[in-house]
């Protein structure tokens, strides 16, 4: 590992971090609104309540950015397959501007991951998994944590 | 390549966003305040105006960002080496509350990094270094794009 490793991975996870409000922000979409579609990307369908108990939210506010975002294409308000009288959350995809606004970033990082071997590519790819799990995770105990659930 | 490269990518990347989010949530700050905080980190220090024009603000939001940053100890307003007239924003260190709220994470990817060969981590941290570069370009290009600057 270089001896700087602590501060390259710092940088690179400031660098995730700064792209992904960037993007956003290139597409009118609130830093709240982001954190919202990263919540229903990797838990999927949530209640009203459960998303604006992981975002902070109180219902009003919940409401609105379930607007926000139902009338900007990327959820939809179905209900519960599991309980009818319930309305779930689904995210639905990404609209052509958000897509657009990532896209160069993504060119780049296609074009970086095509410069290493396929053993290479394996490692990136085992970590790119684990990494996601342990964020993951890291990420709903703090959502969970005391005095942070509603 | 995994066939499912990108949506495990995808699926990564959320889950950083995600855990920055939530980091931040728990120590009581914004998504707009920990977007000025990557900024300041990858960029270094800016005068407010600059700040202001990198996270969308006007001056009086922007004022109250940074009154609210330099209050929690993120950073500092200090005169501009180069113009002693002009106030400039620097970052200076991250305050025990987030460092706290970000640790389990840390841990969890120590230990992750740990389980990798010498070679393995010269291809990951080959990676952190050129895909940090990559998004920050990408974030700048979306930043001073058309009718995006201040």
């Amino acid at each position: 590992m270089p001896t700087d490793a602590s501060e390259i991975y710092r940088r690179y996870l400031s660098a995730v971090m700064l792209h992904g409000h960037a993007g956003a922000r290139a597409v009118d979409l609130g830093a709240t609104d982001l954190y919202a579609l990263n919540i229903l990307d990797l838990t999927g369908p949530l209640t009203p309540g459960e998303l604006g108990a992981r975002t902070g939210l109180t219902t009003g506010p919940t409401t609105r950015l379930v607007d926000r975002l139902e009338k900007a294409g990327y959820v939809r308000r179905a209900a519960d397959p599991a309980d009818r009288r319930k309305v779930i959350v689904e995210p639905v995809g990404r609209p052509g501007g958000l897509d657009r606004a990532l896209d160069p970033a993504r060119r780049r990082i296609a074009a970086l991951l095509g410069g290493y071997t396929p053993e290479q590519l394996t490692v990136l790819f085992d970590y790119f998994t684990r990494a996601a799990e342990a964020y993951r995770e890291s990420a709903e105990e703090l959502q969970d944590g005391p005095g942070k659930s509603a």
